[in-house]
């Protein structure tokens, strides 16, 4: 077999593992791959190590022992939160947002691949010390940034909807209250969706009171699972109090005049 | 400045060229990133293209003259499609999927990121050579890989909802006829959703007899665009004549007998 060299084993790595973040490669599946030894291969790695490290392109990690290995993982440094953070604000302050009935048009931003990526890194950095088993959502917005928060924990996401459809086969279903206590909304997910005893991960594109999230409490006790962590894009400042208290979220909504035409957002970090 | 080697400007290029699929990065970029000359940075580019050409990692493409640069298009080879839906429809043929009425589950794999985004790669794959300005979908199971095929694209995607929020501002409603021809649907979306005049690829998880595509296809009549692909992961034998003929699916499902359990999938390539 052709040797390989430094540069080209160093290509195909970091394509492989940045393709799949936080996923442990074993250095026998590239020493296989390039035909080498493994101190050739934690060399390479080494050097990757580094270089992420100086470029702040997220963090190379290594397992070592028996059932070691290599992973990447795309945590973003605070600064890079703030700034990011800082653009999106910028962003979503766009007064051309406004809808009638003072919300805010948000859709070409979370629909968007690179922002939603982008969204996916943030939420996922907020809980990268938390111990989870899957990422899960309400339909339908918050789907995409949950996908890719879910992609780069390398977990499976759980999606709740507010009413079943046959594809689902059996569905535990939960009236809930919404936070203005006016109206009985209904969610359900199917009875294959989580194992139980299982940690979850919440994650919405907007919390205003959280009765959403107080829901998806309550809807993961009938699974016997836990919510240990709700991240949302953006909160409201008002009310203080919401029904779920230790949340985090990216970005802080303080108001929208919708008189005057001014958005008041600024970051949540 | 410190001189960067080879080897470590190789890691930062791959990294920040996989993360960022169909996205052109000038030379200038990388040249400014490592304090290097042009002539540099595009020896190790055609360093990375050959590497990738011989592991099949997808193609580097580089665009020539003043507007030039590099990219990464994470395209699945023919055999890498054959053995990827060899392996989905061998998951999707596990008979404990059938669920009481025919049908069969399959979220598990739709909301599972890294299933999900082979899947995008492999749809997006089938419409390399499609000229596109959004791909679009409706809710809620096919968001998960109509976001996954966007973001290999590098194009928005667009959700068409079922029943519209007031998130969404100003929607065009649509009804529209199931396939059975038994039962009227509606689907709507926001006028700030698309723009006139431009070309959308539809990307959804099932196709029966095409009763949602012909849908998608007039209600974008509305929007003055045009669709110009319809991709999906799953299509069903019968009825042969869909409502629309062009689509293009990776699976074909033959049958779910529900008596014998047993399910009858094969790629569709």
């Amino acid at each position: 077999m052709k040797k390989v060299r430094k540069a080209e084993r160093i290509a195909a790595i970091v394509n492989i593992l940045t393709e799949n973040p936080n996923q442990v490669f074993t250095l026998t599946y590239f020493c296989q791959m390039f035909n080498c030894v493994k101190s050739t291969i934690s060399d390479d790695i080494d050097g990757v190590k580094e270089v992420f490290k100086s470029y702040e392109l997220g963090t190379i990690e290594t397992i070592s022992g028996a059932a070691g290995g290599v992973y990447y993982n795309p945590l973003m440094s605070r600064d890079q939160m703030l700034e990011f953070t800082g653009q999106l604000s910028e962003q979503l302050s766009d007064p051309s947002r406004i809808i009638p009935g003072g919300y805010l048009y948000t859709n070409d931003l979370l629909y968007c691949p690179k922002t939603c990526s982008k969204i996916g890194n943030a939420l996922a950095s907020l809980f990268k010390d938390v111990d989870i088993d899957y990422v899960i959502t309400v339909e339908t917005k918050g789907i995409p940034i949950a996908m890719m928060t879910a992609r780069v924990l390398n977990k499976p996401m759980v999606v709740v909807r507010n009413k079943s459809k046959l594809t689902d086969g059996t569905v535990i279903y939960m009236n809930y209250m919404s936070s203005s206590g006016h109206m009985i909304k209904t969610m359900c997910l199917s009875t294959k969706a989580v194992k139980k005893g299982s940690k979850v991960l919440f994650i919405d594109d907007f919390m205003k009171a959280g009765g959403t999230a107080k829901g998806i409490i309550e809807l993961m006790q009938e699974f016997e699972c836990e919510v240990v962590g709700v991240g949302v894009l953006m909160a409201t400042k008002q009310p203080i109090q919401k029904l779920y208290h230790s949340h985090k979220s990216l970005l802080l909504l303080s108001e929208i005049d919708e008189k005057n035409k001014n958005v008041y957002i600024k970051t949540a970090l």
